[in-house]
């Protein structure tokens, strides 16, 4: 696996970590990035994250052998749909987007036929931060990337974006777009909700009581929260995109909360241990994997 | 400010801790730790944690200056009432629950007039590990010590207690119990809570799927549920300590959760991430005290 010229739309934090990935496993030639934060792309070159840079993704993209849009959700189906008649054939451009089954089939329909191929992706990796500055080689070393190819989608172009992945440090599974929102509703779009309305919470109780309670949090309350801290205009698009999946997942969430404020109100304590020890069973066997 | 001789009731992460601390600031003479495991208790004599131990917290505890019950908060006011009677006149002894009105009150009144006192006390650390191997000297450096006496405690007791705390790294401040319990159900009890649901609606949606989630978790999913690992024991006894306080702030995060899941059913975007970008705020700011 080889690309001579790697175009990276949205050099942040996905973006910018992908780079260097690729850069320190000796896979990649060119590499230019887009964006529109003149601050962030020099930021992207001083730190050898990419060599030039574009304010316009499709000049960017032009010359590119594969395209990676590192952007938004919201802005990743008007920027590929205007990609594909700019972009030379054989291209192959790939996303990183968190929420699949728009792009999926939206994108699966625009490049059927066309002389570039487009490949859902999503690599399971991130933090808090964001920007060029956060970027890091080892980001997707031992995570997943999840592509979620439609039938539409060519199989030489699913077998560059794995490649790629993996030589990114990343293993590769593939899987349906409507079982991809599906999952990461449950394990990554609802705790970003739990997390926001957690912080939200102890704001207004803190309000309410007129004295300060924020100050006493030790670190427990600092990892729970600390996806809180996560971009919000980000966050805003990912659960516009993935709302019916997310307010399902919301619904199993209520589901457990009522029982366990059921169990709070009757001071059932054989009850309240079995339901923390199923949880810390649960959470304990993740820790293992 | 010097102990000559210390008895750790329950010698597992605060109470390991708290006589590693010591220990290292040099200010203690000889550490006896009682407990029920002796496999435990081996391991805190082969780390330096205790010199000696007993199975009966009235015999480690007879000859002491300062005693400090570092057991679950349930067994805190049965022990220390024992204790009085027991200990030598001039002794302090203090606790580290979570919980404190009812300790404080209940003791308060037990210890009023004895030759021994009585000290209500909260170190606000912890991980969610257990145990004297998990035992770290630095576990209060930076963190604070809430006290929460009442009228009847002697004002030497709570200098020596203070003091004791301060030696071990810890911020020393006084809390009314009643205000304890308030601020720690919002800053902590609550977390626990929602990180305890989070984990089983997860594994709720993954029983239903019948398809594997949870393995698609993120170090932000981690992040989250880390508190859920803690000890079911201890937190069933918090939360049944601390039920009123608890469903206060449960009806505070219901509210907000409502709203959040009124803004995700409108597709409402500047509401959105307006209250995401509110939370952040807040979180942000906890990062940088």
């Amino acid at each position: 696996m080889r690309i001579e010229r790697l175009a990276i739309i949205g050099v942040g934090l996905i973006g910018g970590s992908l780079a260097l990935a690729l850069r320190k496993a000796g896979v990649v030639g060119e590499i230019i990035g887009a964006g529109r934060s003149r601050d962030n792309l020099e930021t992207a070159v001083a730190r050898g994250i990419v060599d030039r840079y574009e304010f316009d993704p499709l000049v960017a993209a032009r010359d590119a052998d594969s395209v990676f849009i590192a952007t938004p959700v919201e802005t990743i189906i008007p920027l590929a749909t205007a990609l594909r008649e700019t972009v030379k054939a054989g291209a192959v451009v790939t996303d990183g987007g968190s929420v699949k089954q728009a792009i999926a089939y939206t994108l699966g329909a625009t490049f059927q036929g066309a002389p570039a191929a487009f490949v859902p992706g999503h690599p399971i990796a991130g933090t808090e931060k964001t920007g060029a500055a956060a970027a890091q080689a080892d980001l997707f070393t031992d995570r997943r990337t999840v592509l979620t190819p439609t039938r539409e989608t060519p199989t030489w172009a699913i077998e560059r974006v794995a490649a790629m992945w993996q030589a990114a440090g990343s293993a590769v599974e593939i899987m349906e777009p409507a079982r991809h929102d599906a999952v990461f509703a449950a394990i990554s779009h609802l705790p970003h909700a739990t997390a926001f309305t957690l912080v939200q919470a102890v704001a207004a109780l803190e309000r309410e009581s007129g004295q300060p309670i924020l100050k006493y949090a030790a670190s427990g309350f600092a990892d729970a929260t600390r996806i809180a801290s996560s971009d919000p205009a980000l966050w805003r698009d990912i659960f516009a995109q993935n709302r019916d999946a997310l307010l399902h997942a919301l619904d199993a969430y209520e589901a457990s909360l009522k029982q366990l404020r059921e169990l709070i109100q009757a001071v059932d304590r054989s009850g309240l241990e079995h339901f923390f020890a199923e949880a810390k069973h649960t959470r304990d066997e993740l820790g293992r994997k």
